[in-house]
């Protein structure tokens, strides 16, 4: 397996020192527009890992990239804004091709808090024929969520339960930054973007529809002492991709972002601060977007000023094996000073980060195959789950 | 009487509009930074009015203008940045001296939320004695709140109460502006600033003391349909006059901004996006708080889009003239729909801007006198308050 990792910034890094432990691999080249980014990745790993410049917008700059090193598989760690130039570019080249974020969503014009418009990962499923026939595998949305939250999802569905009501994805944190009163340990910008996109909702007989931002509020209890955190609905590929392959009567998807943090969001909404279109200042052009991501901390510097746990997980409530209801919450938590001294990433991004390099792990030992554009959810769950707790980041479940 | 009316801004084409229609005066020289904004405030209005140029940042032009104009009386109507400066030109120039905010504090560098630093007005009152020996007045704090606010408490003291346990100013609306989910009606960078510095109380036998921002939370009813609304400390000039004037156990000065414009404020203090100082943003440098305001429309230029009314007034708790205990709220409302409909003008502008008129009127007809550094509740009330009414404006008191 000869691996192209497309960026460099807190994910890709992390994917570098996860999988320099591991062994299945004959090369990974590293690739980001900032070629110092690439190198300082690479530095100190053996010498499978090379780097490389590479510009991620430009698909048959990616082809070029994956003919001249014979890569087998391009694992796409930058951000959504860019999935479609990688995937194609892979496609061009024969290789297959995996990602943690689907192609991105266009509100619908009139109805938007009702209605979907483009999906996420539409212009993914459109291809989905072409990668048939060409015998290659696009496996989207393997980071943690969407991802190993997909495989709960399928694994819940073959084993636990006969019948499916709702499959809620819940994320939750109670991360705190040193020295910060406010600190988010994720991009403000990308949160903004999937906060205050119209989420999007499936039920058995209605199919996918959205809601108004911030809608159907609920208190989540999360495991391993984070305790309860105020969760709304929000925009996220698992509510697109679980109905594809697993039956439920309804699928949804709640952040984690607790009361102050939505508050805060609501709050550049109403002020039109999170509006990307430059506004006139004083004789300059800025961002409005761009200013409140300047006076906050940058979230890849944080790791060692962080603290507390973050957990991924899937709750699923429907009628068990045994016929009677049932409710259970499959769940994996890291715990930030854990990440920091292991691999000196923070939990965030290495939670992301283990699951692709699992998934490619079981495609090289063929324990996962498959053709088209797929989900986690389309392939068998139990070699996923065991694999991960080999990497020593073991998962969980709490009967409710 | 000769009056220099420094700047041309909301306050200032408010007072210009309602002198318009009185004869006490002589003149009105109308001076602005920007000559075209004084040349605007005074086209159209009869020969006793007319505009000059003036830097209200130098006490020498602001003098020399003075004695140009054979200048009376100087009303400040700018920022309170350039309160000292006018303060100043006024008493080189021989002139009497009126303002609707007094000079600026600064927190106490070590127990900013404990103790006061330099206090508003501070630099105003070391000059006391000179305005005194000089013979000349300095009217401090004359627009509706503080001015009006201080007026209703002289009032209480004279008339109404033989003891008086609080004197409490609250001030609330129920504006709201079409077309916007959020839009202020004042300044939001002057919002902020008054907002988020050390809010000032005074004791008796304690003196002035600082509170953490928004402390002392309150729901209070406002009159004429306004209602209830969250009311918080905040420092502001009235708690740092009327002690000096009139004997009370404790004075207080609570903003009814409501829980969402609380929340507006803290969200921008915990962001940072309430600083000053310059940031930089993919190549250009730009003041968060500019940015902000810069999102949010013009309030000068909502008064046609704004509904509702404004209310400034003075709530009293004490022994009543017949021994029995008793409270009051004496207040002025105003609805925007008659002060754009009467003046041009929004509520919140007119109602700041009356009030220097009258007690120029007050002045210049005998019934106001004094010398040396005063605010509005050192002068006597009745006569403020009757002739207020004379302009249109009734003020009104409850019972509670």
């Amino acid at each position: 397996m000869r691996i192209l990792l497309v960026g460099a910034g807190g994910v890709g890094s992390a994917v570098v020192a996860i999988a320099a432990r591991r062994t299945f691999f004959e090369t990974v080249v590293v690739a980001d527009y900032d070629p110092a980014r690439a190198a300082r990745a690479v530095a100190g790993r053996d010498d499978r890992f090379v780097a490389a410049q590479l510009d991620a917008g430009s698909a048959e700059a990616v082809a070029a990239l994956c003919r001249a090193h014979r890569i087998t598989h391009v694992l796409n760690a930058v951000d959504p804004r860019f999935v479609m130039p990688i995937f194609d570019g892979a496609y061009a080249a024969g290789a297959d091709y995996l990602d943690m974020a689907m192609s991105l969503s266009r509100p619908h014009p009139a109805r938007p808090y009702q209605e979907t418009g483009v999906k996420l990962g539409d212009e993914q499923f459109a291809a989905a024929d072409r990668w048939v026939d060409a015998g290659r595998l696009a496996l989207c949305g393997i980071g943690v969520e969407p991802g190993l939250s997909d495989v709960f999802a399928r694994y819940a569905a073959d084993e636990l339960f006969t019948e499916i009501d709702e499959i809620g994805v819940r994320d939750g944190a109670n991360l705190t930054v040193d020295g910060y009163d406010f600190a988010p340990s994720f991009s403000i910008w990308t949160t903004i973007e999937e906060c205050l996109n119209p989420p999007v909702v499936w039920e058995d007989g209605r199919g996918w529809f959205t809601t108004e931002p911030f809608s159907e509020p609920e208190v989540f209890h999360f495991p391993e002492g984070i305790g309860p955190v105020e969760c709304v609905n929000v925009e996220h590929e698992e509510v697109l991709l679980i109905p594809r392959w697993v039956p439920a009567k309804r699928v949804t998807f709640k952040y984690g972002l607790g009361d102050e943090f939505i508050e805060v969001l609501k709050t550049l909404h109403k002020l039109g601060l999170d509006a990307t279109a430059p506004v006139a200042v004083k004789g300059v052009e800025v961002s409005p977007r761009d200013v409140v991501a300047a006076c906050l901390p940058d979230p890849a510097t944080l790791g060692d000023r962080m603290r507390g746990k973050t957990c991924a997980g899937t709750w699923v409530r429907g009628t068990g094996v045994d016929g009677r209801p049932r409710e259970v919450y499959l769940y994996h938590v890291v715990d930030n000073e854990w990440s920091m001294r292991e691999y000196g990433h923070q939990a965030v991004v290495w939670q992301t980060a283990v699951n692709p390099v699992v998934a490619l792990e079981l495609l090289a030992a063929g324990a996962w195959s498959g053709v088209g554009v797929l989900g986690p959810e389309a392939l068998p769950p139990k070699p996923f789950l065991d694999l991960l707790t080999g990497y020593g980041s073991p998962w969980g479940m709490e009967e409710r």
